[in-house]
This record gives structure tokens, sequence and C-alpha cells, in this order.
């Protein structure tokens, strides 16, 4: 397919190197940044046949299929009024809006006009991520209770994103809508979320927004989604996942330590590992950072869809949603308490607390654990069901 | 040193044979429990001088210098009693009491009789932590902005442990305890803990009190210690720590990962790793459970603060600043915002939040973030002093 | 570009797996196998447009720009044979030949008839790979002194690689012709392999072909590139490299440490983890196989040299310098000396040791090792140039 | 016990600083050293209530129960010689001799007179290496089929390690004595060593003793004992052990990797962890050195079993089995060919080859390898009884 690239900054390059690596057929057809320079320099660097400074230009050319948002937070919203006009395909970077009213507005317009609304939430594309979700799908690890993303690092590459108007916060925005959104993959994105409670503090730079927040998000089953973000992070970019379900675990890192590790003394010089913060002594690279982090599979997915007629895994709906909870969490980092998770739009389940029943071990007691010991014994905890007494006993 | 030993079961047997190893000089001399069998087998096993089913016969014994508290929690605070008129040393298993009212009596009892009062925190004297907490003292990675501490397993291995009246609670009281008192170490002890955020649930298991908990608990500097307890953990025990700082971070694993890893077919059908749920596939064994959980570095402790009448690293008020920090996650749980802790006693500083003041880049100018380019430029984000606005620019 | 599949095997579907993966633009046109059955089902499975159990008119037919071969170890010349006359560019798996003889007429073959003959050494394609040799050439590590490349896990999965006959040996030939060529890119192409050491022996199998077998290559500039392969490890496929240079030192990790650890109790019942030997217990998936195996960027490195006319990273002559090694190997392990590798064809440096001279650090002494000690003391370790006694001095 | 430590270098106090830790019972009684500085300082650093120039005054003191000896290598002797007269315990550090030779004239030195002779091989009590070594007995990996032994640091701290005629070699005499008692205790110390083959060069250093050296030692069933040693290793001290065996593995890292890891930017300036080349990146620290390294399980070890009239784990005769594999493999390097180990005693079983019979599947085939497919299926390799042919089919 053909594609208009909104925007010529960090993340935008990160797309297109992706984009025209591996002898993919999709290429980028055309590039608007209304910086002159920017946008020329972007062109020359991918040999793009195209570029503009003016975004209609780019969104309308005939040319295109499909745009792509890699702009600013603040921005996204414009830009996908134009691609409504236009009647053209779109995927939006993340977080899709800086509030949920902004996010939902970008979901209806996309829905009225009947065009594919592909949201780039690239974690939830990691190979890891995806093998997970697969697997805990077939019940590898049975009910998930909780889950935990972290996303840290020593704060973000442009100056925008340090401004809270422009980003519409500070780490929560820009880490948490990953880990929120990947807590609703683990924990089925069918299960309503409902509260949240989040801490979020100032800690180190001197700007207004957040540079670290943790925030616990309940779900109607009685699961927690839990994410833990921070511009105050050293050693590298902290990329990690864990969930714990009722028949096991499972524990991702995608940066920091995937079996890849380096000692140099430093005397090379050079540039070894991503985000490392030094060149010398133990680092770790990965070895290729876009498959790492999920933009290969991402745009695989994207793409298919459109031709096929098909959602992708991350649409404006779940963007949508995802903002939804940041209100709640931002609003929480605030009230010092939980605070329900308002959904003007909701298509998943209406469940409630689906607790398995106890499990009966005799006519008298019900079984709270069985355990083997050292010696080869099992023992049993039982709980009387009329008294409630606790007793062990060894098989 | 000669020791009584209150209580013959789990707990009091890992006690025993850590005291036992490695040809240490303190021995137990006797051993108490109202159940005349077991006290005689433990008696047995560790080849004893003496037993006895009546406490105040094993703790007035005339031989005994120091007495050892294992029981279960309900009956730590008539043990110290009995050991305060005694005027015997005392040691006491975590947690000290089942709410900080509790605890508090505890204190003052031992204060007030002039005897030693240990509280046998294991988890805040493993080699690793001991080397963290030396590390952070001497600045290795400045200010502690952050630490999370986890613990989390099948459950309990004993009956009275699943019973709340003497528990005193479920995963918190068994697990948050150690957790609370990592952080207060890492964060520093003599800053005040404010405030906790607490959520608890019973997502498993037939019995009231909680299973699964999380909280955060802010301190008067502004760092936050988050602390994960569970017994619904499946894959082994969960037991590591991090620690975030505005210079460096620290993760240990002090189970799971401590670089011993197994493969078994199975056919050999014996136990190779400790806790495991399995003797097949991948297993992680710890080389010295004991030594790894901290045991012998906290009986050396003790034991020489006795000798030397100094404080040890861990004592009665620190066991009843934690019981009054468990105390508020407990409320925080049923409230559902932030609950201050409440602290009758406290000998630390009073100090409040303490962040550093803005680096000045120059006249202009506040410094926001520096940062290496892979091209190898460095980027600046500053903020302008009065507007506010952040701009970027490279060295 | 358009590809022509020999054989319809295990290996033939991992190719055929990656190449129609990630939207590739080049596919497969036709395949080909002797078996009616098996090559009309790997047709329909990838939906080919085309197949025949003819290898000419597969190699032959109009729309065919690329030949990969695909076949078992003895039918590899017989493949580049036809290709060569049909002047076909080929790309053939590995190992080359199953002798330097046959990996040397196959070489001759495709330079005579000035076709492109790329070789399939997946592992020297892999991103860590990649990104290790790239960092190894800009000095990160220094001079290499030292590789260790391990490939093991439990036999191949077809019936004629247990056929010494037809795979030309065991473990060696299937796994050791990796481990070569990645010392070789670690120490230097450019570097003349001398030598080598092997052991081998059937330990476990009833084959006749060893199961098992550990070798050092020495090569011109003193280095050794160690390789470990066995058909006997229990735990998955082991799959491993370690360096060691003057300056630094890397290690990786392809497959059973690659940051994603998954715990099930076996209660789910389904697979997670790719070769794992059991789906209980403590897992190690890796996210997308055919990537952490290299395919996906040799096969775009093998494309891109045909349309631009260059050589790729991996050519035939590797597949034959790889072929002498191991030829060298197996008589080693006959006659279990030190055996010269015969080079008949050698286009890399003809260079001796070039070991650095000593450092001198006065006019007496040159320096043996410079140390901080833990007090913050340097110590030096000296050699009196004259006498050769060494001595320690704190700076 | 009362203790006489001979020399007070490095590791003389590496084994005080153990032996007075932890509150033990055992303690150094006296100190010789011919330096009147060095010995004085080390009996004050260590409070002891004696010390002397004069060995032989250490030795005979009649306070001293057993002789410790911490001497460099070349003097092991001739303190052997003055214990054997005096009729006290002795324990020495390893190696044991420089030469076979040397080491059987000690053997017999204490034998004749009816001495403990306990040979500290230190890493040989690790507690992941004793639970691993337990763990194999049990049969949890089945039949042991090779071990890998590495350790690998920048070079020792002392000038007469550097010194060839004083310490009797290099890397070998320093590391792969450790690492062939290591495989030696995994294999089974009853099955004899048979052969060696060896290579070894001075890669970086102005020395003339080898700084890198691997070797492959045989035993009489079959397995293969391989070590890594290397005074070339960046990056800190490598220290880890590998075993396969027919039902399974084992991976243990003793230094490296220990679930400790630190990230520092430096700013602290202060030491975090040992041997690191650096304060600064990430960094692996070990929680508790003389512990991971076997010190107090060593300890503990010699003392029981001088009181209790047993032989410890590691004695004089297992010394002096290292050092003939070590003759062995200095030949070898030489030779570049299999050598043989001459063991004029040998006291374990005269044993051949074990393998195992092959497993039949039927009348007509015999098993190769059994295999689960990923779509569930069981997939066989057979061997024809009678004409060998190899043969697959799904169960």
């Amino acid at each position: 397919m053909k594609i208009a690239m909104l925007g010529s900054g960090f993340i935008a390059r990160f797309y297109a190197t992706s984009l025209h690596a591996q002898r993919r057929k999709d290429s980028i057809y055309t590039v608007y940044s209304r910086d002159e320079n920017n946008v020329k320099r972007f062109a020359e660097d991918y040999q793009l046949p195209h570029y503009t400074t003016s975004m209609e230009e780019a969104i309308n050319h005939p040319e295109v299929e499909v745009v792509l948002i890699a702009l600013p937070n603040h921005l996204h919203e414009a830009a996908v009024v134009a691609c409504a006009k236009a009647r053209k395909h779109v995927l939006c970077t993340k977080p899709l809006g800086r509030t949920a009213a902004e996010a939902k507005r970008m979901l209806e317009l996309v829905e009225e006009a009947g065009i594919f609304g592909g949201y780039l939430e690239d974690l939830c594309y990691t190979p890891k991520f995806l093998k997970s979700v697969a697997s805990i799908r077939e019940g590898s690890i049975g009910r998930v209770l909780w889950t935990r993303s972290r996303e840290a690092h020593p704060g973000p590459h442009s100056d925008w994103f340090w401004d809270k108007e422009k980003s519409g916060g500070g780490a929560i925005i820009d880490l948490a809508c990953h880990c929120v959104e990947i807590s609703r993959n683990f924990i089925g994105k069918e299960i309503k979320p409902i509260e949240v409670m989040c801490w979020a503090d100032t800690q180190v730079h001197p700007i207004e927004a957040e540079d670290h927040a943790i925030g616990l998000v309940k779900f109607a089953n009685g699961a927690i989604g839990q994410f833990e973000v921070s511009w105050t992070f050293r050693g590298g970019m902290d990329l990690r996942d864990e969930v714990v379900g009722t028949e096991g675990s499972i524990w991702t890192n995608s940066f920091l330590r995937t079996g890849f590790e380096v000692f140099s003394s430093g005397k090379g010089g050079n540039y070894v590992a991503e985000k490392a913060e030094t060149n010398k002594g133990w680092l770790f690279p990965v070895g290729d950072e876009a498959h790492e982090l999920g933009y290969p599979h991402m745009f695989t997915d994207m793409f298919d869809a459109i031709e096929n007629n098909r959602q992708p895994l991350e649409t404006f709906y779940d963007g949508y949603i995802v903002n939804a909870i940041l209100d709640a969490a931002f609003l929480s980092a605030k009230t010092k308490r939980w605070e329900p998770i308002v959904l003007d739009v909701w298509r998943g389940d209406e469940t409630t607390n689906e607790k398995e029943a106890s499990i009966s071990h005799d006519d008298e007691y019900d079984l709270v654990k069985e355990e083997v010991l050292p010696n080869g014994d099992v023992k049993l905890i039982l709980k009387n069901k009329i008294t409630g007494t606790v007793i062990q006993k060894i098989k």
C-alpha cells in the first residue's frame, strides 16, 4: 500500500525505517511536516517520491491509500478530521488523544466516515506479547489475576513531550497508554475496566507534569492491571511485563535482558547499545530494536486488515478505552482515591466478578491448599464448610 | 549463647537448622511446645539437652540466656510478657504483632524490662540486601525515589496462618511485613512513612483474609515504597526487590533466578528445588536456602549485638513501625483511599519533602534533560525559567 | 523475486513460512519434491501457483528467477549442477556439501556459470549476531582472542539426517557448520583458519555418526574458534555464543533465555514453547522463532544482493571454507591430534600471528597487569625486561 | 579448633575473614610469614594472640591443632614436610603441588604420618555445587555425558603467580585445578580419568606461562570434562559450570549473574562490585563473596571431618589426581595430541565404557528418537536392527 506520513520526527523515522526494511511491499509515498527543512531531509533519507508542507496535500494525494499520523499528541485530532474528510484510511500513533473526549471524537469521525482506524499500539504487537496472549487464550496460565506492565526510561527525546499542553500529561500519557492496553489484552479485552487508583508525582525534573506514576486498574472480573511508568529510571529502557494466573505466570523483558550482553572497556569508543547512557561496562543491546518493539508485526496486521476488510488487533476504539482509563488515573492522582472509569462507549461484556466456586474436599471440608512436602508427604489445608475452622492433614 | 526456642513448627525448624549449621558457637538449649510429641521430636532432631511443654519453664531455665519466639502470631505477646517478667533477652519472629497496638505493648515491655528485643526480619539480612543498603548509603544510586518489594508464593505451610484470627490477616500480615521493612531500609529508616494506599482481595482461596495485595507507602521525602504480596503465585517463591534512585537502580532476585538452573526429564523422580511445585522441566534451586533468606547473617547480628550491648539492625521498634504501616494498609484496602500512618512512637526525622532545586542551564533556562544521540550529538531539553516553555538544543 | 523451492520437508517449510510472512515482496512460485503427496500439500499450504515432481521442471520454469535448495545434504550437488546448467541463481541450505571436495565443485559450478551462489547460513544473520559483528568491527571488544559457539538439542527431526551416508556425518555436519562460520565472522573472515583439534563420540544414540563433538579451530592470528555441538542435550535447544576480546566480551543466547519466561501447571495442556520437551513447569519460548534464527534478515540480504549485483554476506565460497574446516575436524576426531585445514582455494589474508608488542612501563620493566584494589590503590604487576623477574608495586 | 595460618597474603586473608565470620567456633591462633611487617599487620587485623616469622614455631606451637597452608605453590611441599614431622593436621590451599610428583610426595607424607590432609578446593564446596552434585547422585539428570567448567578473569593479584617457576604454570595451574576437580565430582570421583587434550597459549601478557587454555579430559565411561581457563577475560570474574546428562542439564553461575544487578551513573564514586573493573554502568556484585566461593562450607567439612575422624570431601589424594591431570594437559599443549594421564596411585573403579544398550522398539527396529510435534503427533526415528537403515514413523 502507499502511505502518507504525517510528521518527520523521532517516531516518524522509526516507523519509516520499519516500513522500508526487510523487503516489505508497502511504502511511504509522501511525507508532511510544517518544517520545510525537516520534511525535505526526511524525503531524501527514505528516498520518497514526494514531500510537502501541506497536510491536506499529503492526505489528498491520489497515490496515497492510507495515512499514518506520527504527529505530537495535540495535532492528532485535526489530522483525523482531515483524513475523514478525504475518506482516507488512517493509522494513528499512541496515545490516540490527550483525553477520552478527544479520542471519542476521533473514533466517531472514522466510524462515520467509514474509514479504517488503526491504533498503532506497537507494544501489543511484540512477538513475545503476541505469543503470550495466544498462550493465555489457550489456557496455559489459567484465569489471569494480575498483570504488571512497566515502562521506564530517563525521559522522552522531543521537546514537545515535556510540555503538558501539547502532550496531555507526563509519564502517564506517554507510557501508561502502553501499559494499560497491555493489561487489557492479557486480562481479556471483553472484560470491563471498572476503576483506577493512581499515584503520580514529579520527583526529579523541573516540569509540571508527572515524571513517575503507579496505577492499579480494576476489572469487572476482579483482575488487577498494574502500571508503573517513569521518566526517572537510570540504566536504559526498562520494558517488562508480568502476568499471574491461577495456573501459571509469564515474565517478559523486551529490552534490558534479552539474551544479549556485552562488556566493553570503552576503548573502542563507539555506540554499542540503544538508550544505554554509557558505552562502557556491561551493556545490554537488543538485536533488532524495531522488531523487539513490535513495529513489523503491527504494520503487517494493519495492512492485512485493510486489504481483507477486517478489524486490526488494535483499533481507535481501543485507543478511546485507554484514554478513558488514563483520565480516571489522572483524576485519582489528584483525589487520592479510586476513581470510576467513565465509558460512554463500551462494546465488551457486562459481567461481574467470576470467581470460581470453592473446591469441595469432602462433605465436611473445602480444600484451601495442597502441597507436596520435601519428604514426599502430601499435606492438605482444609476449611470446615460450616465453622470456617482451618486444619491441616497429611493425605 | 544458649537459646530457648519457643515453638517447634516450620519456622522453628528453619531457625534451628540455621543456628546449628556451619560450626556456629551459639546453640539451642531447650525447646518449648504445648504438644508433647512435637517438642520431643524437635529435641531429638536437633539433639537438644532439654525440652518442655511449659513455656515458663523454657524461658526461666537457668542455662537460657536468650529466648527465640517462633510461635504463631497470636501467641507472641504472651511470650514477650513472660520474657520481660523473667528478664531474658528476646528475639521475635516476624511480624512482631498482629496490630500496632499489640506491637507497641511488646516494645514497651522489653524497654521497661531493660532486655534486648531483636526483631527477626530475616529478609533485611540477606547478603544481597546488606550489600545493596551499604551501596546506597555510599551514594551509588543517588537519592532513592521508589522501591518495589515483591514476595509471592502459593500460600503458607501451616494451618494457623490461614486463620485470620490467629495470624492477624492474610498475605499482608504474612508477607508485606517483609516488604515494608525492606523499603524502609532502602529509603532510609530515619525517613518518616506518612500514608498508605492499598488494594487487597481474596482472589483464589476460600478464606476470609486477603490472598493478594498491592500497597504504596509514601514517605516524608516523597519516596514511594511499593509492596506486592500474594498467596496466588504459581512457579515457586517469587522474592524480588527493585530500587530506583536518581543515579542508578538495583535489582535483586533472591530465589527463582540466582544463577542456578536445572533441567530434569523427571526420570530421577527426586526433589530438586525448594517450593518448586514440580520436579520436572526447568527448575531453579537456591544453593543454601537459609543463607539466601538471611538467617545466618541475622543471627550473627543479633548475638553480636547482645554481647556488645548494642542495638541490632532490626529491633522491636522496627517491628512496631511495620505493624503501624500494615494497620494503615488494611484500613486503606477497606476505605479505598490513602490512609495516614498513625505513629504514637516515632524516633526518626521530622523532615518534609527534600526535592533538589532545579539545575540552572544559563540565565534563561533550566536543564530538563541531557542526552547523547546515536550520532554523538548532545541534545539538551531546556525550560524557560519564566515562561515555562520547553525547547530542545544541540550542544 | 520469484523462487523455486527444491524440497518440501522441515527446512523448506521453515523457509517458506519466513518468506511469506510480514508482507514481503518475494514469493515462492513453484515447489519440487519427488513425493507427489508432499509436494501437493506444500503447494496448497503456501498457496503456490505451481508444483512439480521434476526438479528440472521447477528450476527451468520461466517465471523462476532464483532457486532455493532445501534438500537433504546428499542431493545438494546435483541440484547445483542443474541450476548452473539452467543459469538460475541459487541459494543453498547449510551445510553446502558433505565434504570440501563436494563444496568446491559446487563453488566452481556457480562461478563458472556466472550465477549467484548464496549460502543460507541463517545463524550468521540473527539480529544479535549482526549487531555483535558490527560492534566488534568498530572495536568495542578489541582484538578477538576466543569464541565459543554452542548448538545442542535432542537430535534432528528427519530420518535422513540420522543416516551418515545421506547427511555426511552427525552433530558435526548438522551443527558445527553453523558454529564454525559464526567463529569466522567474529574473528574476521580474512583471517586464515590453520588447524583443528576435535573430539567426537556417539554417547547416547544407536547410530554410527557422532552425537556429540567439541572442536577447536586455530586461526592464523592465534585466535581460537571453539565449537560445541550435540544431539544429546536435554532442556530444549541450546544456542549460545561467547566472544572474548582484549577489551571486552560478548554473550548471546538465541533460544533458551531471551527475556521470555512462562510457568505453567500444565492444566492448559497446550503447546507453549518450541522444542521444549514439556508443556509444564518453567518454559522459555522465543517471540518469533524465524526472526531469532535469522531467516528474515538472511533472505533480505540474499535478494538485495542479487538485485544489486553484489555478494551476500554468506557465499558458496564461505560454505566451502566451512566444509574444509569440518573435514579437518572429522579427521582429527580419528587421529586424535591437531589436523591442518586444507584450503585449495583461499581468498583472505596470508598473515601470521599478530600479537601486540609488550607494553613498556619504564626503561626497566614491562607492564603485565594494572589493577584497582578495593581500597582505591592501583597495583602494578611488572616484569623486568632483561631478567624476566616479576614484581608488584603500588602506583 | 585452633589454627596456625601459614602465609599472610591475599588467600590467607580470604581464609581468615571466612573463619572469623558468622560466630564460628574455630579460630586462628597464630600466623606465620617470613615478612615481619606483613605478619604483624595480619595478626593485628584478625586480633590473633600470636604471630611469628618462623614456620616451625607456628606449626609446633602447642595450642595449634591444625595447620592451614596459604603459601605460594613452590612452598607447599616444605610446609607439609614440617607438618608431618610435627604430626599436626594440615589443610593445603589449591593446587596441592606444581606437579603430580610433588603432590604425590605430599600425599605420602600425610598418610605415612597418619595426619589429616585436607585439600582446600573451595569451588567444590559452593552451595550451588554441593546441591548440584547431590541432585546428580539422586539421578535428576541421568548419566553425566559432559561437563564444562569455566574460570576466567583478568589475571591473578600477586606477583609470584606470574612467575612460572614459583607457581608451576599460568592459567592452567591457577584455574584449571578447580575446573578439573569440579568435573571429577560431577562425573563421579570413582570414574578414572584416562587422557587429556589441551590447547594453551600466551595471547596477551608478556609472560612465559599460558594466559589462556582449553582442555578436554576423557573419563573411562566416555564422559568428557571440559575446562576453559583464562587470564584474558574482560568483564569481571567468569565462574560458570554446565553439566549435560542423559536426563537433564545443570547450569550454574557463581559470580557474574547471581540475581544481583546494579546500575550506577558513577556519581557516587564508590566501590560496588568485586573484580568489576569499573564502578559505572551495570554491575553484578555477589551478596557474600566467601559464601558464593564455598569457603564456609569447606571449612565446616574440614573441621567436622577432623573431629569425627573421617575423610573430608576433598583430600590430598584428590589434589594428587588433579595434578596428574594437569601434568597431562601441559604435555598435550606441547605435543598437540591426546596424552594419557599417568596415575601411580588410583583408588577408584577400573571400569570401561558403560554405554547403555540400544532401546529396542520392536523385533525389527531400535529406537533412535521420540519427539512430540507441534500438532501433537508423536514421531519416531527408528533404525533397522540388521540393515541399519533409518526411517521415521508417526506413532
